[in-house]
């Protein structure tokens, strides 16, 4: 195992601890419960949204909060829901008179544990509701999750609450401003090297030198096949052809086009893929109204990149063009 | 090679393609020469600042294009100068009549081709200067360079200078800037990993499975030496020591730091770097002001980071403060 890392059990609490100290005054951080929530939040006049997954796949979720996005992250272990008790103070912690909206990648782990939070929270008095991502068109059911995974499209059910939630949204509207973002995205992924969990110090699958998993998860799920590598273009249109094909994505459609690293793999890879994505869209009709392409959702150290789609109307360019700021910035 | 790459050839102009389709008229993009550049400018108020390098940085040069940054970038082929031609293209289709700044990374290759297009420029009656930088504190000289490397310092250079060029200030001031900043940053890289150039298909150097290469270049030219890997904190550790014992940085000091990716190190361990560096800026009585942690200057997919550090004024806060935009962004 070759990273940078001390004690593998601090692996993820030093992560936080960093984020928290290169943004001061932006996040409060509460260690006991891997929390992280804005400086300003909860706030009475707005709806507070909130997601917690595995650590492992950032920047989601812990570097998505800030305003215009995340109000509060509370990760569990690499890979690993977070705990019941650490999604119960995440909400306690973000309770607003609007309400909290909790956002959840579909795998089983995290649903159970926001589930009896949520219920928890309910008994509570707090008005809280959930929203469950599932964008992953590779495969129907997989090794953590009944149904589809959700993946890097969660970026946009993000971005979109979280300006609606800006300007005043009702718990209410945003449910179903997330039901429509979710029903309009669709990603698939390909990994061509496997990564290692700091505290488990193996590699989570074997993969070989000359193979490509077409279709994985970002826990490293099998996907819908294992195949020998070929060039950037070949593997893009795969990509292409089963996101563009779910919806399915139709000629005419204005699109947000996601090129989305899995945490090994430089950009300048990235924009290789990207360009046959844009030469795919402009084939086959889609308008590319907004171009994302760097790491949004990723698997630690793993080479890799998943294509998302994201089907807009005037509304979603709004709510995608909104101001926003998160611990992911280049200036 | 485990690459999203089609014809090797290829790789650099199809990932420049990307980069052009991506940003719909914000650049202009002449493949003949590598050439990105603003679509608005050259203007005849406004110096314009151009850098070339070799690819395989990204996002340096060509990603660092755009509003208070760079004006245009050719860069050579992965880890190869730009030809003078592409140099000398470069800076005429900037010309403009506040001038050409011309920024370079201290390699010789890049001066030898630079040099010449600056005379055969200047033959040309184009007002051009020059500036060379070299803020790798970790080898005096190196495989490719008499004096010291220049690495992710150059992107504060970039961004002052960027952004007092669209305050309208003149080629002399610019140059001063430049000379300013290189002066008072400081930079040390540490590689767990080599890499491969897509073109070449084999890893440009060999390090065991439990090796680091402390004060390695970005075209993985030897550093100090090669260790065995030892834990984050200590990796850090010596990185700060060399970098802040050179100027030397002095307590009291204000600074941005920055936590650079080589491009296969993941966001979540250069914030665990990133921590300990905030804790000994802390101890030894620097002021972090700004806080940068990403991907800035990289060698392709190979797994390491850089630490830099940027003594600040209240000129320097401003400029780094200033309004800019590029190829890689969040949102």
């Amino acid at each position: 195992m070759k990273k940078f890392v001390n004690d593998p059990e601090n692996f993820v609490a030093e992560m936080m601890e960093g984020v928290h100290l290169a943004n001061p005054g932006m996040f409060n951080y509460e260690p006991k419960y891997n929390l992280i929530s804005r400086a300003d939040r909860p706030s009475p006049d707005h709806v507070s949204i909130v997601q917690g997954s595995g650590s492992g796949h950032e920047p989601a979720h812990i570097m998505a909060v800030g305003p215009g996005m995340l109000d509060a992250a509370s990760p569990g272990g690499v890979f690993s829901a977070p705990p019941m008790d650490y999604c119960l103070e995440c909400i306690k912690a973000m309770n607003s008179l609007k309400g909290v909206l909790v956002l959840i990648n579909n795998y089983q782990g995290d649903r159970m544990n926001w589930d009896m939070a949520i219920e928890m929270a309910e008994a509570e008095g707090i008005d809280v509701k959930q929203f469950v991502i599932d964008d992953d068109v590779a495969v129907q059911d997989s090794s953590y999750t009944t149904g589809r995974r959700g993946v890097a499209g969660n970026f946009f059910v993000m971005k979109a609450c979280g300006a609606a939630a800006e300007k005043g949204a009702s718990l209410d509207e945003l449910l179903e401003l997330a039901a429509k973002v979710n029903g309009q995205v669709r990603s698939m992924g390909v990994a061509l090297t496997s990564c290692t969990p700091p505290a488990k110090g193996t590699p989570i699958f074997d993969i070989g030198d000359d193979e490509i998993e077409v279709g994985v998860g970002i826990h490293g799920e099998p996907g819908r096949r294992r195949d020998k590598l070929v060039e950037a273009d070949r593997i893009l249109d795969e990509m292409y052809d089963a996101v563009a094909g779910d919806l399915p994505f139709e000629s005419g459609d204005r699109v947000a086009l996601m090129i989305n690293g899995l945490g090994g793999t430089p950009i300048s890879e990235l924009y290789v893929l990207y360009r046959q994505a844009a030469l795919r869209c402009k084939d086959t009709g889609l308008e590319i109204v907004r171009s994302y392409v760097g790491e949004y959702c990723t698997s630690l150290e793993m080479a890799g990149a998943s294509l998302t789609l994201l089907r807009l109307d005037d509304e979603l360019e709004e709510l995608l063009a909104a101001p926003a700021d998160c611990a992911v910035r280049v200036f």
